[in-house]
């Protein structure tokens, strides 16, 4: 590893990061939280002055190879969800350091799960935070950091393709510091457009900003302890839904429809199955719980809300789907596997690798059943190549076998199987809420820390699809190395 | 499909049959159960009907393609199921065909999963034929029709390769008739060592019969309520726990064993990691129980039964698991979808397939962070090709999108999650009870026919592994073919 680049990278992440911070603590002054402010400003400080030290100046070797990219993420991720916890200690409103760091990993990944038991109590500038940890994290930080860092494509891409999901990387833009700056306009634009319609609707600013923030990173913590069913207002539940189908779409289409190709952009083979599974589901369980709410409409808007919200691997809730029937909570479990598109800010494991799936599933049965038949699997119009296909097979298998490695240690707690499956399926798919003690009305205030911790590592996981939070336990990756000739 | 070649076979299995429905007609007459002798007349004549008006003389185009193997299998087990349901409707002891069709294919599938809740009400002459399907579908009925019918090897590989589970089929002899003979043999003598140890304890011989066919095929039919559990005697819980897991091992190893290729049997990769994860879940089981039954004895004896007894997909039981702490709980239906090794009786994904998963995981990692690296999966000491590896990830892949959409329309029925995931995970795998209503106390019965039924095809599917009961969907399967030219 480029010990070196390593450090230069990360003390530009830290430097960032230190900028970031300044957003609560203006959130925390308007709201005249004097404690909270100085809660930021001692891990602000050491931020700005480790990243000072470490990225002052460029190294003279800038190489990067595919391994240090991914070790530069994922410690990057790491790195900042530790100073990213102080504050909520330093408040004291967090006392627990695990707990503080399973909140802000929780925030970064988007994922939403929480410990707290009681979320209305918290400050304003924490719950800012809290939320625009989403946003942040939601887009990628790394992203961020390209669309201001100096760096050579070849290099870059390393980081990106570590960061961003899906099973391949389409450079929307023949410079990838443009591409990164596009999607972050874009994703700018789109969060505003949300807090204005939510703000519309008469909901206060605050409130906006943080669902805006959690339904852009498709993150899912609110400042309310019954989520957006707080509102009580169908207005806000349909804005809400719909904005988090839209963050849920490949950014890419954005940029198509931004370039007037059109028909590029609606003739995506994963947007259309994306929106089949959507309907699908949201059909399929208003039937199952429309006695629940007396009318067809209610019961629709309710289903599409929560399918919405688990399917982009958000986990915002109107009401408790805990307490559905047993066809609606198996859908929900499901789709929080499937997640959302790739190049959106969703997790899961993706509507584009489940669509290579099936049909390496079907191309290989046909295989089976006659010898004699050449078939290609296809997808968004062109032939697949044996690495993609195989990247996808094995980032399944990975996924599998670190979710059973997961379940089995959680379990250790002692919940019951369904919270200790779905507490690990809505971590490592970056959902938020799952079932039982772990439901919508639930927290993660029971488990033990070092489950804590594992969860947190779950997300992080999920998050980062994988292979980089295992290139952290390579005991290659860590070995330093000077020359740019000896890789 | 040449529909001459399949109606002969076919013929010749519903012959066979015929012949081993003459076992439990024996056994009735024994125990004076005139009207259960009399139920099973009509299906035996039936059966010896058809399959002398199909089977009576070989067609003069006998080719078989890889296709034709995988349908005339998944025929031959669905139309074997469907004659052997029959008497325990014309018996009156299970009124309901869907009732009697799933507790027949659990029979043949050896899966053990039953609809009765009154075990103990059943006539022997039923419960014996219940266990004896077991036996029959343990090493397969067309591996036994291949060791009595003429069929040259090349054909009979199709059949064998459909019916053999396991990535790879090794043929332990030069010819495939010999080597059915010889695993049929092997079998034999170890289901007999097993009856008479349980004899020599002083368990009565039906008791022994039934006992020992449930652990011969690894299906787990008793005829106690309270399974293994009823006899309180830990001499008949640790014969039964040893041999579940000598029929939980590839039968090519006895072979080895009698060639006195000693080395060349114990050297086995899977076999070692087999018992491996056998010692790893029964202590760590123990520890987590052992307050429950007072002495580290008892726990550990009890939790070796439970561990051989569900990595095996037996699925008997000597205590009821599932109030067992959730560690235990999570353990077992991790178990469940292991599965012991390959070529033996077993259900599950079976342990070469995880190793050969965790091995690729392993390099497509190290691929990702070091470009340059060459490796190849070695398994068995032996380097894997690229086509097993992809049938690995394939059959994993199909296998996984099978269990989801099988959860999903159980869930239907509106079961509790944990019934609803383990109802299919038992049945899928072969194992036999779950957890919660379908734990070992608990029993199908209270599912919906048309879930019954899926749960069926489920048994079958996971019996089979898939490809056979999916060709049946495919519709150039069913197009007839009359030259051997025209493949």
């Amino acid at each position: 590893m480029n010990y070196k680049m390593v450090g230069f990278v990360l003390g530009r992440i830290f430097w960032i990061e230190a900028g970031l911070m300044l957003c609560p603590m203006l959130c925390a002054m308007l709201y005249g939280e004097g404690d909270v402010v100085q809660a930021f400003l001692g891990p602000a400080l050491a931020l700005w002055a480790l990243g000072a030290l470490l990225g002052w100046r460029a190294p003279q070797n800038t190489a990067i190879y595919a391994r240090d990219g991914l070790a530069i993420v994922a410690l990057a991720w790491v790195l900042m969800s530790v100073f990213g916890a102080f504050p909520f200690v330093l408040a004291g409103e967090i006392p627990s350091f695990v707990d503080a760091f399973f909140e802000i990993v929780s925030g970064f990944t988007t994922t939403g799960s929480t410990i707290l038991t009681d979320i209305e109590s918290i400050s304003y500038g924490l719950l800012f935070w809290r939320s625009f940890s989403h946003w942040v994290g939601g887009m990628g930080v790394l992203v961020f950091a390209m669309a201001v860092l100096p760096m050579t494509d070849g290099r870059a891409m390393h980081l990106m393709r570590a960061e961003v999901p899906g099973p391949t990387v389409g450079k929307i833009s023949s410079k990838l510091r443009d591409s990164a700056k596009i999607l972050y306009e874009i994703y700018f634009v789109l969060t505003v457009a949300e807090v204005v319609l939510l703000c519309a609707g008469g909901m206060p600013l605050f409130d906006a900003l943080v669902h805006s923030f959690g339904t852009a990173g498709t993150g899912g913590f609110s400042n309310k302890a019954l989520s957006v069913g707080a509102y009580q207002n169908p207005y806000f539940e349909v804005v809400i839904a719909v904005f988090m189908l839209l963050f849920g779409v490949n950014f890419n289409l954005y940029y198509f429809l931004l370039l007037r190709h059109f028909r590029e952009a609606f003739r995506s083979e994963e947007l259309r199955v994306y929106l089949g599974i959507v309907a699908f589901a949201t059909l399929t369980i208003t039937v199952n719980i429309v006695r629940l709410y007396g009318s067809v409409g209610t019961a629709l808007r309710t289903a599409f809300f929560q399918v919405a919200s688990i399917i982009t691997t958000t986990g915002y809730a109107t009401v408790d789907f805990n307490l559905w029937p047993n066809y609606a909570r198996t859908v929900l479990v499901l789709l929080m596997f499937v997640g959302a598109c790739a190049g959106s800010t969703a997790g899961g494991l993706k509507v584009s690798r489940i669509v290579i799936f099936l049909k390496a599933a079907r191309q290989d049965l046909n295989r089976m059943l006659h010898s004699h038949a050449v078939t290609t699997v296809r997808f968004e119009g062109k032939p697949l190549d044996e690495k993609t296909l195989r990247g996808v097979h094995n980032y399944f298998n990975l996924y599998m076998l670190l979710f059973a490695v997961s379940v089995l240690l959680v379990s250790i707690d002692g919940f019951d199987l369904v919270t200790t499956f779905t507490a690990v399926a809505t971590c490592f798919n970056n959902v938020g809420p799952g079932m039982e003690l772990v439901g919508p009305t639930g927290s993660f205030a029971g488990f033990s820390a070092p489950v804590k911790l594992l969860l947190s590592f779950d997300m992080l996981a999920g998050r980062l699809e994988l292979y980089p939070m295992l290139a952290l336990f390579s005991r290659r990756v860590w070995r330093a190395r000077h020359s740019a000739a000896n890789p």
